[in-house]
């Protein structure tokens, strides 16, 4: 691991080069954003024009900031790039992020090339051209130039996401802020001209903040290492991945947006296959997947055990499970015994479970409970539909949370944010770190990535 | 079509059989739900325990009724019911609803036959038995026995919903609600002992409220009266369907839930496909296809115009296109051409159209009202990422509704609800009838419906 990387998400100084004064431009949010989000370091804008930006004294170059600077923020037009990469080597920068477009992405290749090559006579790590860069919670840094009154930021947490596309990136931030999924680095890297994928898994690989490491990717600037890295790193934290642009047009698309060749579906699959990558389809399942992650262990196994008071919730539910490669057994002899004795006769007890309308929280406990202990079920997946009249919301909720304490096997919940209290109720379970979920089939798909990490992890 | 059906719809006199003084019991519910909803006709409780119930006078026995009845919900235990439906028979009541279970789901067979007969021997319609019944907004009918502070009603609306299943129909309603999508009829039929899908559809075929008619089905009790009447329907209104129950152990939870064979997975996706039903995989897709359908025209080929102002989402929305089978063709000549003319010569004309993250409303507006114009493009998807500087929500959103208005091919937005005030925004251009969506794909599967529904109606 290169060990400049660092500077990128714990920077101990930072220019912000084409600060303004100007609160609608770039330079001028890049620079809000990072005293907005708590830097602890130095923060020094450059401007030749300005004497002062949001309170900080400003520079006419980074050649005149008087202190060492870790990273460089630059934001101005492409075409002077080059140059003040030249000053930032000459003031012994070790990281760059370029933000300003106009490189490869718009046909400019050749300017993408100058750019690189003077980061590289200086020995500059450089992350762009053409994107947002990176928001680290944990060590204050938030270089997005979307404001977070517009764009609200996720929480601290555990999850790192890197995106090609800052749109993507973008939405992605929102849906991750939307669901409080916590993230360790949030990384909008363009077009990967220096740093690309392979670089930032080896940096995540052994970044201690980072427990499961999710990108948006549409192609690769170093395919073979990058498949190389995420296998040596795929059996320690889960490596989600969403490919964008595999169809025809869909490449077209890539082509024009990225500059990058987007490469053929068949190949991709299979190397990330075999690389222990999980696969992701959709945005939703992207967050879905790094929520449940986030927080769940692995599944030892595909044996899933339903529990649910809902019929008709319990069959479809076993629809996407099996759809999806998944077992739902018949429930062990052990198993079977204890729940007849624990729960009323008229219940049929097999799985899944049909706890039926009349349940209450105690019967939601004791099967939860039994399911959990028993060596035949690898995951638990409860349906919850609280607006049944026996089940007590806050009380359901507690055994949930402390029957999911023990991380021994993935307990994910399916439920209706049917009422505020029951919304509030259900918040408290996924920020205990038990996920749920409104929609069984996005139920699945998060236990399908638990069962794929598990049989990574057993390679 | 059976006249008797209307009665389960638009009753003038409505009997609760097993109505209740306790607040917590099925028979109070149902009577005070119909008083909430402000059901217009005449309303009986009987109860020979009780001379009044939620301030209406109470009655011994339905025979003791002294006007005509035309509805009677039955919810006492399953073991009185046959002799209660004689009652009926001799009051002359054309319907009955028949809520409480403990029929074939928990084995009862002959119970279930019994019930039948005696309601055919009286020339009685009868719903259920365990069934939840039928909210109707616009004759002020809700006789669903979850009150509506713990399951919120869907609002008024065209989209005619029917499950076979209590805990999905429970389950649908809150999305239905949460996304404000309208109902006409929302219909749980249960066990379908009489009146069964076929049945229903064909109410439904001349009922003027629905527009869209929806069904999660497990198995069918008359399934080739079912697709000839489906097929038949199915060209003037859209059919939407959910199957449950098509896996292995799905089969096995589908017999110990509703008592119904689920059948061959394959033959059913043959049959309705053959029908013209539109099919749906999961609840999301299903509330999702449903507000489509209930708000825009059928499109009239598989031509998909993409506008963007984030690339990344260009290319995702392309792959979930063309992996439905649409096609996302090169722009016509003279669109290509209006649009050069009339856009910022840095924007990339295609398809699909970037208009890069510095696009204004009114560029949106010109777009959309270009692709909306053009013969070479059957459905347009506008992707508005709303936390870019320079886009105007309020204005935005103006410009989508006036240009949806004509209803001339499909509009459909994916957006994201960043933050308040453009969540605010999206949900007036919901409730102008353009929906949007969260996530490309779920944008995608509801042009799939638009596309498919225009198929059909070609035929």
């Amino acid at each position: 691991m290169d060990p400049r990387l660092k500077a990128f998400f714990e920077p101990e100084s930072v220019a912000v080069i084409g600060a303004s004064r100007n609160p609608r431009k770039i330079g001028h949010i890049i620079v809000s954003q990072m005293i907005k989000a708590g830097f602890r370091g130095k923060l020094f804008p450059v401007n030749p024009k300005a004497t002062e930006i949001s309170g900080l004294k400003a520079y006419p170059s980074i050649l005149d900031v008087p202190e060492e600077v870790d990273l460089a923020i630059i934001s101005i037009p492409a075409r002077f790039t080059v140059q003040v990469v030249e000053q930032c080597g000459k003031k012994g920068v070790k990281a760059v992020v370029v933000v300003s477009g106009g490189f490869s992405e718009t046909g400019n290749e050749r300017l993408e090339r100058d750019l690189v090559r003077e980061a590289r006579k200086w020995g500059i790590r450089l992350m762009g051209p053409n994107c947002m860069g990176v928001y680290s919670p944990s060590s204050n840094v938030d270089m997005l130039f979307t404001p977070d009154d517009v764009l609200p930021r996720a929480p601290e947490g555990n999850v790192a996401v890197l995106s090609q596309s800052g749109s993507l990136a973008a939405g992605l931030m929102t849906m991750l802020a939307k669901q409080e999924v916590g993230v360790s680095r949030f990384i909008s890297y363009g077009n990967a001209a220096d740093v690309n994928e392979a670089d930032l898994l080896e940096y995540l690989a052994q970044d201690e903040e980072s427990k499961v490491i999710a990108l948006y990717i549409e192609g690769l600037r170093e395919g073979r290492r990058f498949m190389e890295v995420a296998r040596e790193i795929s059996t320690q934290k889960p490596v989600v991945v969403m490919k964008g642009g595999w169809g025809k047009a869909g490449m077209r698309a890539v082509k024009s947006h990225t500059g990058s060749l987007a490469g053929n579906k068949e190949v991709y699959d299979a190397a990330l296959k075999q690389c222990g990558a999980i696969k992701v389809q959709t945005l939703e399942e992207f967050v879905d997947v790094c929520m449940c992650l986030a927080s769940q262990p692995p599944a030892q196994g595909k044996r899933v055990g339903i529990i649910t008071n809902g019929g008709g919730y319990g069959v479809i539910s076993v629809d996407f499970l099996e759809d999806k490669g998944l077992e739902i057994p018949s429930l062990p002899k052990e198993l079977e015994e204890e729940l007849t004795k624990e729960l009323p006769p008229f219940y049929t007890i097999g799985n899944p479970l049909d706890l039926t309308g009349s349940c209450t929280a105690e019967q939601y406990r004791v099967a939860t409970k039994a399911m959990l202990d028993s060596d035949g079920i690898d995951c638990v997946m409860v349906i919850a539909l609280m607006s049944a009249p026996m089940v007590n919301p806050p009380r359901l909720i507690d055994y949930l949370i402390e029957l999911g304490r023990s991380r021994k096997k993935p307990l994910i919940v399916i439920s209706l944010e049917a009422t505020e209290e029951i919304t509030k109720e259900l918040r408290r379970l996924k920020l205990a770190g038990i996920p749920y979920y409104t929609d069984p089939a996005r139920g699945a798909r998060a236990i399908v990535a638990l069962t794929r990490f598990g049989e990574v992890r057993r390679r």
